[in-house]
């Protein structure tokens, strides 16, 4: 279904469930609305979707009646709260921030409040300063290299291909990382590129454009409410402080309607 | 809709037109069952796809309930006669190549019986020997240089990128060219690799299988009846001796069914 050639052409497969007929750990089938899974291109299965799920949402949107438009959706990241805006937009509650670094996973120290905040991580070299995230999947997230890069990278004339596998499959992150390359254009509007894990260069990161905004109030460079330029358009973000919840607030729009034999 | 992340993703856009509603040179309304209009992904409109016809014809049979399912089909390139077979290939009658240099068109001199066969070329400063043959639209057919190839091409080896727009924008082909580079296996098997006049290397090009056999048949490389082995798999291409038609024989695929609110 994915091949762009022979079949449909996607990077994934998402599959809206009934409640409760998909396994993920944690689960409180009694809570969620809906379970989805996900399938990316090569077969493997991730953790959650961020994009992917504003795409559930509008597409169980358009067959239900519930109002509001929310839903409670078991993931394998747990569950995961959309809502279809009326302006089109989908606002998700993607959960708090997982900072510990044996959590997250990674081997980078705690610096402050036991987050790995700015901290040393030595690629093909250089010394670049990073921030680790995890938002139920691990992000590495840098604003630039200790030295050269001091008044922040221009991210639109990198060579991601070149850097990011090292980042990648980095020691310091055992179950390797998305990667997250962030120019601060102001201190509510930034600019990100994304090498993920497995997928390489993508358009668009819905949990790497989370991880961008919680790094960036860590390291003091942005707001809790920030616009995130990807490739593939903005997202709205806001690590919430009242209850440290990350919500990211983007488009999901129907292409086509299609119909396979499986 | 050809766009392969932001819409469905294709090479282009076939519509399978009510006959007589497509405008076509030449066109005679009353002998066609259908029309078809085509466009590339860059929205240009191309005289026919020989692979396109194929999905026309396969999508045509699925909801008329015609018996033979065999179709005369208004194209740019005039009638074009596809027919469902019972093992799932569509053959379709690709017409009379035109070998005269002025009607292709090229400024490469004929050589024998009015055609332009193994005709030298300098292309980025080496002697190529090519055969020009239009299928309705230009091909530039060639089985190596002249110095160096003598055991044939290795078409699996080739730099397409390289090459290809050299050959493309060649000045003896004054509307530019589709270029099919050729590797002899067997005078019944031959492996090809296209560069395609406008989309540059792509996995299959129906015209081109076709101009390629014609070339064969001309160099006395190959037998009437072969097999075109192409990235996107093999088509099965007879330049009938009888009524110097071209047949081509390839299957059509249903990937899924799709509606969209246009």
């Amino acid at each position: 279904m994915c091949d762009r050639n022979f079949g449909i052409g996607a990077d994934g497969v998402i599959v809206a469930m009934p409640k409760g007929s998909a396994e993920y750990p944690g689960r409180v089938v009694e809570e969620e609305d809906y379970a989805m899974r996900m399938f990316n291109s090569d077969g493997t299965e991730p953790e959650m979707c961020g994009n992917g799920i504003r795409c559930l949402a509008n597409f169980v949107a358009a067959i239900d009646d519930a109002d509001p438009r929310a839903y409670k959706v078991g993931t394998l990241a747990g569950l995961i709260q959309p809502e279809c805006k009326p302006d089109g937009q989908v606002a998700v509650d993607m959960g708090v921030p997982t900072l510990t670094p044996a959590d997250v996973p990674t081997k980078l120290a705690a610096t402050e409040d036991g987050a790995a905040v700015k901290s040393q991580m030595t690629v093909d070299g250089a010394t670049w300063l990073a921030t680790a995230v995890s938002m139920g999947n691990p992000h590495c997230v840098t604003f630039g290299r200790e030295k050269g890069d001091e008044k922040g990278l221009a991210v639109d004339d990198m060579d991601l291909a070149a850097i990011g596998p090292s980042f990648e499959s980095h020691e310091t992150f055992p179950a390797r990382t998305n990667t997250e390359f962030v120019e601060v254009v102001r201190r509510d509007y930034v600019k990100m590129r994304v090498w993920e894990r497995g997928a390489g260069a993508t358009l668009a990161c819905g949990t790497g454009a989370c991880a961008t905004v919680v790094a960036g109030v860590l390291e003091g460079r942005t707001d809790r409410k920030c616009t995130v330029e990807l490739p593939g358009g903005p997202l709205e973000i806001e690590w919430r402080e009242s209850d440290s919840r990350v919500i990211m607030t983007g488009p999901a729009e129907l292409v086509f309607y299609g119909e396979i034999d499986a």
